[in-house]
């Protein structure tokens, strides 16, 4: 499930210095309203996330399909082919149905997944082990946590088809993006034209914020008339402002 | 999606003679707790179903997924081509994730299923035109009812998978059994003998209810003790006790 | 766990004939307005019950506690031991902690506490074989139907102790009534009096509707002034109402 | 807060003869897809409701706002005010913030709506005395039953107001139409030109229904093509389909 | 809006010192038992907050409410105008009807409010920019986290109103408090003295806590018994205990 | 309330070195997979609990069984009692129905439950003096903060009686252990082996993550083959794994 060519390094470099909250209203603007997750938190708010959607998808489970609960056979699991499949600049996207009463994965599973140089884990089910998770470097985010083993109640049963997660369709392929306030995923076809135009909505808002922050009234300058939108390009011209002086959380 | 083979006589004869309580106890038995629907009630509750479950999943709607929004292109839209393709003896099954802020299907759609020679509809979302709906001879079930269109909340991703509905997996293929209780699924390799241990226990709780209902204690009665397992099976070797007898409800 | 003493004709045929709202406001008015259940509804709804509440207390499954899953034995089962100890007028509660996804009872259960002549079940879990036990004489009131037995989700621990059930204390020896609205709690000591004053105010609101039914305003007669207050009283000393008069529903 | 102008004729008699279904459709074509009541049901399904809303909103009660619980003074009480100003054609709506743990109308209040000519009452509260109102002529619609009187959780706070119900915003003077399947808001500028649509719809639908049920795909015909429209012209041309000749629910 | 006379020196002082839990104890005494606000959580927990409540109140949005989705007038939005009117002293609650699934507002809107000295943001819907938020000065109090603009699902309808917020009534001028626990509304009538009372409430708490930790049974100590209550007013007496003495969080 | 015995020291400390995880895992290998709690979390997520079970039950409050609201007769109120009871080595464990719009416990109280050495507090309610209960030394794990007292909707109805709390059973003499994850419970029967099972799997899989860390495939190694396992202890033997080599959160 590699996709066709990889995310442009400007894009993948823009989305990791903008907020969910600027994509999401680029993308409002394109018609797409529905793209950030609803009840998805991230383990370390302070780390972002940008990646390729993987996508494994769990149904209830059901016995005549689990033939053993516990051990799991490497080469037909599911689960266990997804996480060995994931590769460099993915993240593994898990519709688990918002269940909350068994984990949907746990640390050494999320570990390999790191080791396989992944960009981060996103469940819409709890992980198990999240304490021993939220210390990887890799940047994860999900429901809650919850000790049970996922085969209690989730059959993994397959993956690489669009899904469900946190209230939102993920389609393998599109590229999700992850903060302190949660995750967003931006279909592929957009992805450009959005981290460009997110980006620049980031630096124009922290341009409007200087201003309120040191006294302005909103009226005239949020949302932006004409003269401020042509003082701020002029100061861009001016002086870039590099993506980097912006305090990102 | 037809299954290679169509479901035996007898078998169906005894599912359409027994109560969904019966089935699921049954399928305890043999290790299949979970496959009752939770939330998932008849709008007809005097109508029976037995079919062959047809898939369809919806995933939350994205506008670069869902080109046009109110008409439908019958040639492609997923929803319209499953309606198209269930027949006789099968129930649609529709995954709506148990969104019921907009409908999973409306009047027109479920009477040309009817007219199709299908068993029935189930889906864990909502219908629209719900009254009308009510008055179709075929037996269907819902998570309640909502006048709003479908495609708002829902897109049509894929049909013949398996699928969540009112938290049960549904392989296509399996035996849905609906009665005024609700739904249940039956895996299709245990079918047969589901069916006939159902049947065989339905009219063993008759047999127990007459006397509980004529004033024997339920203990050495319910459960049975050795005894009244024969005195049953006496009773039913003498004047076998018809499917028709009882008062199914 | 039965009473010292039943309860007083006189109080049960008024709590026959009062509707569980005006019960409702004279509880309110004693200081006890956390008496009507949340989420129990009559599976006959036109079947008034009056009884003494006998709790049934069931707490989560846990394998070490419950030997065998699907039979029981009917001389330690606290479930079983409870069936065969319910009394005439007695009304079986049952703490099932409002979990929806397993039945609290059945329909040969159901039938046996009817036999033993209790005055009907309520649970603020679900009803098995729900369309049967509909069919009863006996009223029965639940948080829905499912097909699952009992065993696999409730463990049952206790009865005769203090309950919780829809949200709200049951103490046995309580007063029970449901009618088509739902379920009500009153504590013995204020059974008395707040049966004669429930239907006292039965009576005058029927008065006070008669008069808004016909065209009369709110204003001046609802909540009545002393002078509607007096022509109830005239009327009623000239031509008693009969309890009988009213359409209860 | 009487509307300046009634509703005409033509378009109350087309809003009661079609569906909210139909409406809804109208109203997602001209932008307006949030319109139709989630978790508000009938209670008396076969009764359709047509009127103007009158808006009353409850707040949550709090001791200092509320001087007497039981009592109420019918010249100060905002909900005795409403029910005292709510006029003929029009329909009591109330935004009970979906609360369902206590009332928010009982039955002698609805009585007296009833005498007053309204159309009907919704409320996406509970009802109290729920069995008598559902045997008004007057159609209502609730979230619920409950026995407890509305003051000791709602503080009426004012009428006329715009008001969310149901998930829905609802302006006074809005159209609100009402069937088995529930409740929907028609924005007063919108209610002509989509009533004569909807029931343009609920024609043309029937026209469909009727060849969908004789045998005919829906392949070509729903959505219909332009023959099928010219068909439905025609034969409406030749024999004006009155809106009686539907089963309407 | 603003408030007829400021909130006294002393009372403000006393509520800052104070917790939300002795406020509600005191309020409770009052007869004020709903106050404190459920599901509404510190973004700093360590910043406390105190102020008078100016009211925002927001209704799910519908288009022909909205004329246009992103931009706003700051000259007639609603939701611009409380940002340009809310003033020192002021706490900005939003009435979001705990809808979690969109923005009620954002950091840049958050950065004015503060700007004016404001003195908090509390909202029972989400916040937007969540973490820069979170870095600002002024405390913020809110549902959760979400990235989507608020004019999505919500419609600013009106300031200056009654609202709901966290299941609580919020009136105009009623002072606010927040801390690590959350948010409590007192009546603008009752501050003054429950800020006293609750002050003296901590103060005898933390003498009572000081005896607890070092060995003393709860038994004629909490609650006090009259040698108690003795012993601390001697030792307030002899050695005022500042309020800046305790550890508040 | 005591147990017979204390919890053997090696049990203790294997416990205090072993996530809940590891534990939940071994449960459902011996066929208890109900053990965790749903919804119930640390506030102090780096402090490890391990104790006995002292369980204390709370129903719905009715002004009947509570005499007085806000004081309390430590010698008659079953809350006051559980806290003059709980001792050494003992959690106490609170059933409080999952309802958190009250508090169930104050830091008063907790600070004399640590003052009596107790191991913890557990609840499926909430807590007031939240923040201050986040800095006892001893660990607590609740449902979420509220400041009102908990008399307004609980009545403590009585200790040492099997439970239910956060969806799982608790029987007085359990053994309850919390770490950043949550809270599970193990029935005294299972706890030395399953103590001693748990810190060989925690152990197992530190191992197993090292090699996954340094990038192994989880073929072969998780679940580990049967070589896999003799490297494990072969390594044991040779230099034994303590068990605080490991770093526990």
């Amino acid at each position: 499930m590699p996709s066709a060519e990889p995310l442009a390094a400007a894009t993948r470099e823009a989305l990791l210095h903008t907020s969910t909250a600027s994509i999401s209203t680029e993308l409002v603007l394109r018609g797409l309203p529905n793209t950030f997750m609803t009840g998805v938190a991230p383990l370390r708010p302070g780390v972002r996330m940008v990646g390729e959607a993987f996508t494994l998808r769990y149904l209830p489970a059901r016995a005549d399909m689990d033939e053993r609960r516990i051990d799991f056979d490497n080469r037909t699991n599911v689960q266990r082919l997804a996480v060995e499949a994931v590769g460099p600049g993915q993240v593994l996207v898990i519709d688990a149905r918002r269940d909350l009463e068994a984990a949907s994965l746990g640390h050494i599973l999320a570990t390999r997944i790191q080791a396989r140089g992944a960009a981060g884990i996103v469940t819409d089910g709890a992980l198990r082990d999240s304490p021993a998770i939220a210390e990887l470097d890799m940047p994860t985010f999900s429901g809650g946590p919850h000790a049970l083993i996922s085969t209690l109640r989730h059959h993994p049963i397959d993956m690489g088809l669009p899904i469900a997660c946190g209230g939102v369709l993920v389609v393998p392929g599109d590229i999700v993006v992850g903060d302190g306030e949660g995750v967003i995923v931006i279909p592929r076809s957009h992805v450009d034209e959005v981290a460009r135009a997110a980006l620049r909505r980031e630096q124009l808002e922290a341009f409007i914020t200087e201003k309120i922050a040191t006294g302005a009234s909103i009226v005239g300058i949020y949302p932006p008339t004409q003269d401020v939108m042509d003082e701020f390009e002029a100061a861009e011209a001016q002086a870039p402002r590099s993506i980097n002086d912006q305090d990102w959380t």
